[in-house]
């Protein structure tokens, strides 16, 4: 059986500033002020409005972009303060007419890569020193308070009418699931019994109450808005070290998409292929690494986004979306890294040294890309046969995948190498390494292998030895053995794949971003397939109509 | 709309070994042994054969009574041996027809039964000195390996044959949910790559491999099976101090269920009363301390099981077990807690001090019964109005609930007050208390609340002035209050309430328990509500049968 997935409209994932249609981005001097100010007709498709700024995929394509431009276009923005243009509107969450017509696996991808969105503003606040400040203009409801949420500070307009809320529960019959009911309790640490009370008053909590609650950090009366959010501002910019003057540009990430005779469609970037295998399920993805690279953090910072790491992780990172979101018939990835390994090294040593802001920069982006594809719903096999280079940085990729199958033949050589990336400085969202995740009862063998680090890459055998390959077949072996596990991952049923992988890739301890994406979306997926949401007299199929919402009235 | 659960037979939860239809329960001198002999034709309802030791929930009825015998009649066990009756199988997991004949809900709920009973297994281990030894005599798949996990070692036999599986993923399209999953990774932390392999070979692994990978501990040929089983278990229990030679008989809990004038049901206990007002939706549960108790552990060991405390924590959990299982229409339970403050104050010291092995173990009942309380899907007010005794290991009970409501009234006495087991004896799954997790951002609001420990109870105003309360009417406010918040609570989806509340419940740090109840559960519930699972051509629904599945092969 195929999906629809199809017959709709491709999604892309590049913009800029110029391009956006939702936000207007504007500066004075240290501090950023990002308005939402959705186009109601400039929906992704079809057949909603974004009335009172709700938002679709679209937007929040332009809200990544932005903060990852504050980033790197931006060193010297010290604080960001996202407020709404509408009047007494901050936003109004996920439009609902996009959400009950889009499909199950559609809303379930927008949902995380609203999460990956949220989790990249308190990346950016944690590491880019780029605080971050919710001016609640007007109310923020479901998802736009979700977004405050996500913010460090949050000051909310005291006007007799604006309020935050999440009327998920009460109006929708699904759950604030962009990270809102795990970051009342879990960051903002709330009492649970007015978290229960607060996620369940539709009009939700404003002025006083708001603060006592600590739903909110201030309110302030409409005739010292602006004051007030200018010194809230300039509080948090002040607290905070410059980073640079100059930031880098980043251009679009150029891919050309080709149809081949037999039926694959690659996805070509520069250091980056994405091929599709539609009939077989499969895709190979292949990230390489050029012969030479930039020497310094000084050189490093010259090239800016051309450096050859930045390009092919923003490279990774967009094929990795389309994957997610265009191809969504696709079952498994087989991933491939090549290319030179001095490079690799080199890039590596100044990823991990940080002798400037940008190189410090560009190790959080390919932390997040690695993130990203920890959290892809896609079965992940890395390929180590001939040529392969899985050192490093690109050690993680293969760590990432459910599987490791490593060529061992003395006549094909493989590196597989450690660096000082594989020691903990690109953590997954549990908050340890893919090593010490991986090993997390032998913690001895992470030793083992880090001993490496400076020492040249090793040969499969040895590889193996490390507890590194999860089959070595020799070349006599490796074709029947790949074609065989290929079939048979294929060939199971997909929701069980991905609630095997969401477990067994999170081994060890939980942070609030694991909890946001296994409890929370584990829950607000199962919802998001019972009739009392979706079926035909569910709430968020109901609501907004003349028809009232009928529940099955019996407790899971 | 009415949901089917009342057209079902009724199930209960008391039994006895003499009753038993599926164990044997046999004892040697400290070492027990429970071998597993499931009667095909004893499932609990029509439908379908328990063959090759598959189970029901029936099967978990008797396991869970058979470990909770172990710890309060037998405290000179010191290692329980868990085997199978049959030959060349242990247990074939839980019963695939049964599975696909039950409704949704109580797919749900017979997974969550199971998890706390194995749960209940290793809580035995770690607190009752109740050793635990899986000695596979053939093999374990599915529910039967995730059995063994629950062990704290496992012994499989070698007869070429005899394996550990997980065939959920691969045959059947569902998880291994019973903590499988959480287990391989977790407990046993096998690497991820091989759990991933492992939970995709439905035949399972075997051998020298399974000890290799650490799916076992050991591996014994059939020639010395009986001899390397005997010689683990010694190992186990002459390694564990004794406790006692004489333990306390546990006679069932007696309940006698009223339908009264009004159509309201009644499940009356000595200290426990629960009553459905079907129409409502809702449930008032009440326990009530007596006048008298016993004044010392001695006192209480001579008067075992009818020892106030124990016989009103069992009949609450029996009463939990019909919500849960018999009354699935119920939306929100009122709870309440009343009685002589000076007993329950008087019996909370006994258990915080433990003395003897059986306060102590009577104080792990308690703390068993209230997570099965906090797991419970349904909303939970506490209701303190006049006579309220919310103190202690009662007050535990209100801490457990989503709100609580307190009559602030002068005329209307109400008595809340904290003992030594407020202050950490009885964590919840998450592993702190529940007044660190309710003031999880105000760690000084717990101390404040603990200063009142050796002081009396303190009234209304106190206690709302501690944070104790969700909300604090007066006399003139109280009725309408509580009325306006149960008929809004009622008016809910029911599966949106069950998703905020598992998230709610639980903020602050995840366990490997959390995690099984959390993420491992949520996807599991998810896939069981999938197509892929459940429909027509779902893997779950063709097993067995001559379909083969169809899969609708968008990945999510």
């Amino acid at each position: 059986m195929s999906s629809t997935s199809t017959l709709e409209q491709p999604i892309h994932f590049q913009t800029s500033p110029d391009q956006y249609r939702h936000w207007k981005l504007s500066f004075d001097g240290d501090i950023a002020t990002l308005a939402m100010n959705v186009d109601p007709m400039g929906g992704m498709r079809e057949g909603y409005e974004l009335k009172l700024n709700s938002y679709d995929l679209g937007v929040d394509i332009e809200l990544n972009d932005a903060i990852n431009r504050l980033r790197f276009e931006h060193p010297e923005v010290r604080c960001l303060v996202l407020t709404g243009s509408l009047d007494r509107v901050f936003c109004a969450g996920a439009n609902i007419v996009m959400l009950r017509s889009s499909s199950h696996a559609f809303k379930v991808n927008f949902c995380k890569y609203t999460n990956e969105t949220r989790l990249g503003l308190e990346d950016a606040a944690e590491n880019s020193g780029l605080r971050t400040l919710a001016a609640l203009n007007g109310t923020a409801s479901g998802g736009g308070y979700e977004l405050a949420l996500a913010c460090e500070r949050i000051v909310l307009v005291d006007d007799r009418n604006s309020a935050v809320s999440f009327p998920e529960v009460p109006l929708l019959g699904v759950l604030p699931g962009t990270g809102g009911l795990t970051r009342i309790t879990d960051k903002r640490k709330i009492r649970r019994d007015r978290c229960d009370v607060f996620s369940s008053i539709a009009e939700g909590i404003k002025g006083k109450r708001a603060v006592e609650w600590d739903l909110v950090d201030a309110v302030a009366p409409l005739s010292r808005w602006d004051e007030t959010v200018a010194k809230e501002a300039r509080t948090l910019a002040d607290a905070q070290p410059a980073r640079a003057q100059k930031g880098v540009q980043l251009p679009p990430v150029a891919c050309e998409t080709v149809e081949d005779e037999s039926g694959r469609t690659h996805l070509k970037y520069r250091y980056v292929t994405l091929s599709l295998a539609h009939a077989e399920r499969t895709a190979e993805l292949c990230i390489e690494a050029p012969d030479t690279g930039a020497q310094s953090a000084a050189e490093a910072l010259e090239q800016g986004a051309a450096w050859w790491v930045m390009q092919a992780f923003r490279e990774f990172d967009d094929a990795l979306l389309h994957l997610r979101m265009n191809y969504r018939d696709n079952a498994l990835v087989l991933l491939r890294a090549k290319g030179s390994e001095a490079v690799v090294r080199r890039t590596d040593a100044l990823l991990a040294a940080g002798e400037n802001w940008f190189t410090t920069e560009v190790r959080h982006l390919v932390k997040r890309v690695l993130k990203r594809l920890d959290l892809t719903s896609r079965s992940l096999y890395a390929i180590a046969d001939e040529g392969t280079c899985f050192v490093g940085s690109f050690l993680e990729l293969a760590l990432a995948c459910d599987r490791i199958y490593l060529l061992n033949d003395p006549d094909h050589e493989v590196k597989l190498g450690v660096t000082a990336l594989n020691a903990g400085p690109l953590p997954m969202s549990n908050g340890i390494s893919r090593l010490e995740t991986r090993f997390l009862g032998t913690p001895e063998a992470v030793g083992a292998i880090l001993a490496h680090q400076d020492k040249d890459s090793f040969d499969a055998e040895t590889a193996n030895e490390l507890g590194l390959a999860t089959y070595a077949p020799d070349e006599i072996d490796w074709e029947d053995e790949l074609r065989l596990a290929m079939e048979e991952r294929t060939s199971f049923s997909p929701d069980a794949l991905t609630g095997m992988e969401s477990n067994l890739r999170f081994a060890g301890p939980e942070t609030m971003e694991t909890k946001i994406f296994g409890r929370l979306s584990a829950w607000q997926n199962w919802i998001f397939q019972r009739p009392n949401a979706v079926g035909e007299r569910g709430a968020l199929q109901c609501y907004g109509t003349p028809n009232r919402p009928e529940f099955l009235i019996e407790r899971t």
